[in-house]
């Protein structure tokens, strides 16, 4: 397998993706070709080497241009025809590689996804799922979680199937429940989009387990859930913003004053075990489900470890070859 | 001003409606009348009370039905005439009462609004308001909290202009700013309802400040926000889902240990405070806006405290004539 990997994404981009490549190179034979400005990943990836070579199964592919967020997506994968993600997915398409993984901007992989490489014949609509992280429980597999910010029951139908069978190739979830999210648990709650839903997941053959109510989302009932793309983005960002206020406002707290700080000392162990557990690059990143080529984003702050994690990871979709999976039975529904 | 007060709503009734009331007649002269069975709630009242007497503004109104949470709304309404809700809304109607304030079923209370006292001229759709709670700041009000799972532009716009001013008259926030939920801060992000929605708001005359991301939602960055009631949903029970979640996974690790216990017992004073923080019953309830006159919706679990506080505001409510200038401002429109 040849991981083509974007260089110049995220953040902390070149320099975590390349520490991540060496990773991972560590850890897997497979090829890392890294994408993006020569001189700066070259320096880049001397850096994370320090005193060691650089592992010889990772090389660098020159490309001059980058996409930034706040680019219109479309207009710049038409534009930027030497940007690390163009130059990256026509490689892709062009079999020059079996998987590309990218922290850049999430508007500009699903444009290109759709623009050069094109939809799986019969999804309507890809989708991009992303690892949704559970407090002292196995995650879930939210998607949509923002490509599609309106959808019909058709399309959440596909979500489903494709999340169902990522989560059992590439997480190993053998027959995974997949839940609806809507404003009540019974059936006939909710809006026209969930009541049809609900009717053609139940149709399925698919381990549907009814509606979940936003506040069970984060105790980790279900392996898949499944919603519209503007909801998705919702539950995602709300779920970060809280998270965020509320170590602020604990870090705030638990330093003032000298019982406070002594106190927090004696937790510091709890406390980063609390902070891990909101961590999700473990599980990889955010697969973009629907499009005939493995494409994988990662979080835009990817540390080098979360880059490594998705590059594992991003292979056993490759490997496991889910799109063919994703084919066959969409072509059987 | 006479408050008429479901004895029989939420899990903690009749008593704590009971010692709610209690509190609230202690702090106010205005008359209270608390409807259901009047056993029960004379009962209710004799336990609060202790050896002090039932203070005088309190009253006891018989009515022989409750309308419980899994009982369809509209049906409820239709049928059970002598339940506590029905009875309060004719009431209500009738001049017999200035406010009804409930901990009972959101949708027999808004079922209710709609069918016993009936819509403003000119609100196409009711919505109930919450407030949603901020860590370390100013809390914020979400408009629509659930009444309506599908809404078009206008119902939004209607939602800003009476939460604006239910913002100001009630929770004296001067000119509130007003956002509008979406999956991007930028003007054309989002699906067509929001798109549309915001030059609605962006013309209205309102302090609008354009859209806000759901992660920017607990960061307390508006007065008044604005969305659909499938959206305010998701974002009010993910929140109350995530609090829960975070505080059992810290209740859980901070007892596990000696040391984790010692520095648990240091923090106490801290960890109640960042529960209290969460706490937004001192806001009192959830007005249901753009109907003929004032209903407010208490938390199904809400204490005596939160009860006497529901009845408070919701007396300012009534006493701002929240609804003649919602009037006067959907004819101005």
């Amino acid at each position: 397998m040849r991981v083509l990997l974007d260089g110049m994404g995220g953040d902390n981009a070149p320099y975590a993706v390349c520490e991540g490549a060496v990773l991972a190179a560590q850890e897997t034979e497979h090829e890392i070709v890294i994408i993006g400005d020569e001189d700066k990943l070259n320096e880049a990836l001397k850096k994370a080497c320090g005193r060691d070579d650089i592992p010889s199964n990772i090389s660098v592919c020159h490309a001059s241009e980058v996409i930034s967020n706040n680019e219109a997506p479309a207009l710049a994968i038409r534009r930027k025809k030497d940007s690390s993600i163009v130059k990256g997915m026509n490689m892709l398409k062009a079999g020059e590689g079996d998987l590309f993984v990218s922290a850049g901007s999430t508007g500009a992989l699903l444009a290109g996804g759709l623009l050069l490489i094109g939809r799986i014949k019969g999804i309507d609509r890809p989708a991009i799922c992303t690892i949704y992280p559970i407090l002292g429980n196995k995650a879930s597999l939210l998607c949509d979680a923002g490509a599609n910010a309106e959808c019909k029951p058709r399309n959440l139908l596909d979500f489903a199937i494709m999340s169902s069978i990522y989560m059992e190739k590439v997480l190993g979830r053998e027959n995974p429940t997949v839940k609806l999210v809507n404003i009540g648990e019974e059936e006939e709650k909710g809006s026209s989009l969930t009541k049809e839903t609900f009717e053609l997941l139940k149709n399925s053959g698919l381990n549907f387990k009814g509606n979940i109510e936003a506040r069970d989302v984060p105790k980790g009932r279900a392996d898949v859930i499944v919603t519209d793309g503007f909801t998705g983005n919702i539950i995602l960002k709300l779920t970060e913003g809280m998270a965020w206020n509320i170590f602020k406002t604990i870090k705030k707290k638990f330093t003032d004053g000298l019982h406070a700080r002594l106190g927090s000392l004696l937790l510091l162990d709890k406390l980063k075990e609390l902070k891990k557990e909101f961590d999700y690059s473990s599980y990889g990143g955010a697969p973009i489900l629907g499009i005939k080529r493995p494409v994988v984003k990662m979080h835009g702050s990817s540390s080098s470890n979360g880059v490594k994690n998705t590059i594992l990871k991003a292979l056993i979709f490759a490997e496991q070859d889910v799109i063919g999976v994703i084919e066959d039975s969409i072509q059987e529904k």
